[in-house]
């Protein structure tokens, strides 16, 4: 079975439109390449007690919880503290991080920088040559920061922790068939393979097809046939390519 | 007060990352600019039961709730059975979408393209000039459609029976100042207006400021007050400008 994962992305900006949640995706197409799957995204207002509340939820019933958003130095990054609230543990401040704030802001540090070191108890600070800044991780919640450079930058160092070699596999089917004519042959191909997900992509601008169908499974060879039985059974004026 | 909406965003192609969701961020701004607080979206997969529990739980707490996704013919197209089964009410064709799909089909028609005149029993079909299908609605749950084009037609469309006059009014400081440097006091500035949201966004790429500060709210004179008591209480060096 493949591990399961949730992400809470924490921000007013987003939900106000001022700021466009990029990262869900990069989070999606990276978990989708490790063969995590990722199963819910909520995105919440910087509110300690909903982030305390959604998070519970979340990091009980998934195998990896990602948050995104609120623990920079301003009022409203209020991220730490609700994650704090969810364990149940106190925020302490990480003696090492303040010393690299020190270092980096020297006379200019103000009480606000130092609430970036800030973590809920027992904690792990992961570091790393890439980042500037340590990954705070709680049991099995991943904090990440809001600003896109960033979140990127951290994500691509957690692969190798993240990495179990369970990677999926994709193949894809373009047709000019619309998909309320092949609805029921890709119905039929979901059942007859239940460990590969089969989806169906409409194209709307012009494209050299109407509709791309995507085989999805951790299993090569049963993708392979998945994607094999449309190839088949569709006309064969209706194919335009596979890849 | 102003009303508060969150989404439902369906789709396993928007959880694997294989497609981009824009939808949130045309609803969010749209909402924005009505005045009408979105507090919560939830990314969820295909699955008619977190589909209907999902709605259940937003539709019974926010004023508005906006679906996107999976309304389409093929099998991963669950959302109007997930509406149906969160107001316990069974699923009815209706007539009107029926006819609507046989003379825009005619005999390529199949059973699959039928389904999309699917409804909740009870359940509206709003029809505007604009967009070709018309819209379900239930109740305080819009359902639109995942694809972008024709789901911000529809959400445009859907303006005039939203908009009740509150729109927000917003105002942005820029400064050359860190978010560090100004923390405290935005942080009394958000207490003294607690009717106005203050925000704050650092740039990471080169621009001339380093920090905009957002104030945003109901009446146009609070927000303007806040914004005020930014430019004067900051260091007239780090002033950039005023939007």
């Amino acid at each position: 079975m493949p591990r399961t994962a949730a992400a809470l992305i924490i921000g007013n900006e987003i939900l106000s439109g001022k700021i466009v949640d990029t990262n869900t995706t990069f989070l999606a197409r990276t978990l989708f390449e490790l063969g995590i799957d990722l199963r819910r995204v909520v995105v919440c207002p910087d509110e300690v007690d909903t982030i305390a509340a959604d998070l519970s939820a979340l990091r009980t019933t998934y195998d990896l919880v990602f948050t995104s958003g609120g623990v920079g130095p301003t009022h409203d990054d209020v991220t730490i503290d609700g994650v704090a609230a969810s364990f149940g543990r106190p925020v302490v401040r990480s003696e090492a991080v303040e010393k690299m704030i020190r270092h980096y802001y020297g006379d200019r540090a103000t009480e606000a920088h130092f609430r970036m070191a800030n973590m809920p108890e027992g904690g792990e600070m992961i570091r790393s040559s890439e980042a500037p800044w340590p990954t705070v991780v709680v049991e099995n919640v991943f904090v990440l920061p809001g600003v896109p450079e960033i979140f990127e930058l951290k994500l691509a160092d957690l692969r190798k922790r993240l990495d179990e070699g369970h990677e999926f596999h994709s193949q894809a089917v373009y047709t000019h068939s619309g998909e309320g004519e092949i609805a029921s042959l890709l119905e039929r191909i979901a059942k007859d393979f239940p460990a590969v997900m089969v989806g169906s992509y409409v194209k709307w601008k012009a494209e050299d097809y109407r509709t791309k169908v995507t085989f999805d499974g951790n299993d090569p060879e049963d993708v392979a046939k998945a994607a094999d039985t449309l190839v088949t059974e569709l006309d064969p004026k209706q194919f335009v390519r596979r890849e």
